[in-house]
């Protein structure tokens, strides 16, 4: 994959493991960090990958924005910073891939944001999670908006107000990650979730997960509207159909692409 | 009740329990399955009985699509049968009556789907869950709308992106289920929750159920413009005023219709 | 604080406690009980405190609306009422206080709703929460909004069909409440997450906590457009900058106002 600064993008056999590399900096999302995040996740979008693990360098996953790139923004520039930051996480939600967090140490504030945008994440057990701008300074606003649609309401405004990170088993209970493993078995948990998740028709599955997002928070009718659409369609593509064949045919489906 | 070639309906009691009785075909939902379930469903819905039950016959609750059924469909047929399994899901919503489905064996896609559509749900022990499309075929885009909204964004995910089968034990963890019962005990402990569920009046509980599917997945402002109303004209009912009254009488209430 | 016949307000330090105080109606809440509590929590949310801590005197946290006073009602006298008691669960959001209910004995009908519209809740492990309007009389639509909001769908459906009440214990499990504690530790766990849920700046978590409320329940996009350019502005605030300077000036923050 393409060459940069502070992330290293590694393709293996299906999957892209895009790696935030400034762990001297705990990997925060300064300026330039983002913008190669955003370009290695739309160069991955565009392969023919069928999974994507975004993982963090050194002792922690991220710990969110680089106060060193946002201390001295006036505010147009504070919101051209979080508008590349937001589509970033847009674009996790919108490549065809399936997008695994592999969270390991820390992952606080718009660190915690990316691991919620993800499709699934996986932790280690040893890892910590937290919104601490609810410690008092710069309150996690948009971060917010991804944690609250994982743990519900009343854990979202103990995260968001106290600052307090929590542990991966309670991260866990609350829905903001699917597996908690022992530390030195993180890798092997993230390779065998994203097999399970990256199974079948590459195209089916990519429409499949764009819709989730496009009818999730929407009133039920509304939600139907787009689903009843996108799979009648759907019905009608080579995984489908190939799908539906081998079921009927009592045999092993040989997936298109 | 009504007579039926898929579907058994019978009624007992204030109960009526609709059942697919389709074992042969693991109570897959053809067109003319889904047909009947409406009508009984309708039926059931037009009369005096306060809560249905949905049960499968056989090993397995239900399996979803029949894809024998959908195999050789073109798009506006596709299209035609997922409106009217939509309408099903809705329909079950908007009758009066508190419906609660009885889970054994296997509840998968559109299956999944009637679980997370119907008001409750019991479980045997041994009962699983999946969005089996996740596997790799016909993705599972409208069984996913109700489940997500049982269950969260994260496990939405992990159910819809893997395919894999969840115990009961999960199901009631994440909410797609309110009790989960040894396998012997299931008749019981769905006839225990119903009743629960479908005491005093009859009009008030209707409206009640219904306001509750209004009101849900909409910022909370336009929910309490809803539920407000509805709770204002409600307090003149029958049934809130014979409530009322017997509180402060200190008697029990004799329920009006 | 002012002077109220049905309503306690105490000022101590930075905390503002309102106990509702008509422990022999249940703290059931009559029409002059609400009007007191929106001017308490009024009064309060104008103050320089920076928590509310919502309690309830005599045996129980709140049994809802009192019967003795809507049952003559007519329809719009009926709304009037409710309008009230949604004007309040309003304001407890809006004010800029983090607001937490101190729960023990009961919290039932609007009681229940009161627990789900705090920011946060302690509850002691011997309290109770229902909607009882579930058992056939007056159905629970309004409490139903913030309850449905804060415990997912199969689970508000349980509360508000059964009317049954479900133990501290649940309450925690299912998310409405954040902490459960032995009931004579009540006070101080109240007092221990209040302190870390009101550190740092007063304006920046005041706005936070708006914004919290603004963004969620909706499709995430929506959300984003809100958050996103609360946080940029947010960025120029004087807690803001003080946070990120001390953060990386590496010195314990000196909070504005």
């Amino acid at each position: 994959m393409g060459d940069y600064e502070h992330v290293l993008s590694k393709r293996e056999d299906d999957t892209v493991t895009i790696t935030m590399n400034r762990p001297g900096r705990r990997n925060s999302l300064s300026e330039p960090h983002l913008r190669e995040l955003l370009e290695a996740f739309t160069e991955a979008g565009e392969s023919d990958a069928t999974g994507i693990v975004l993982a963090g360098a050194g002792p922690v996953f991220s710990t969110g924005h680089d106060f060193a790139d946002v201390a001295e923004r006036e505010l147009m520039d504070v919101r051209a910073l979080l508008r590349l930051c937001t589509d970033l996480m847009g674009t996790m939600q919108s490549v065809p891939q399936v997008v695994l967090a592999r969270v390991h140490g820390l992952a606080t504030a718009a660190g915690c944001q990316l691991v919620a945008s993800c499709d699934l994440a996986v932790a280690a057990e040893s890892a910590g999670f937290a919104l601490p701008g609810g410690k008092g300074g710069w309150f996690c606003h948009t971060p917010a908006v991804p944690v609250a649609r994982a743990v519900g309401r009343k854990r979202l405004m103990e995260l968001a107000l106290t600052g307090d990170a929590v542990d991966a088993a309670t991260a866990l209970d609350w829905g903001l990650v699917n597996r908690v493993v022992p530390d030195d078995e993180l890798d092997d948990a993230v390779a065998a979730l994203l097999a399970r998740a990256t199974r079948g028709s590459r195209a089916s599955k990519a429409l499949g997960k764009q819709t989730l997002y496009a009818q999730l928070d929407r009133p039920e009718q509304d939600a139907y509207a787009i689903a009843l659409e996108v799979m009648a369609s759907a019905a009608q593509l080579p995984g489908a159909r190939e799908g539906m064949a081998a079921f009927l045919e009592k045999r092993a489906p040989d997936w298109p692409d």
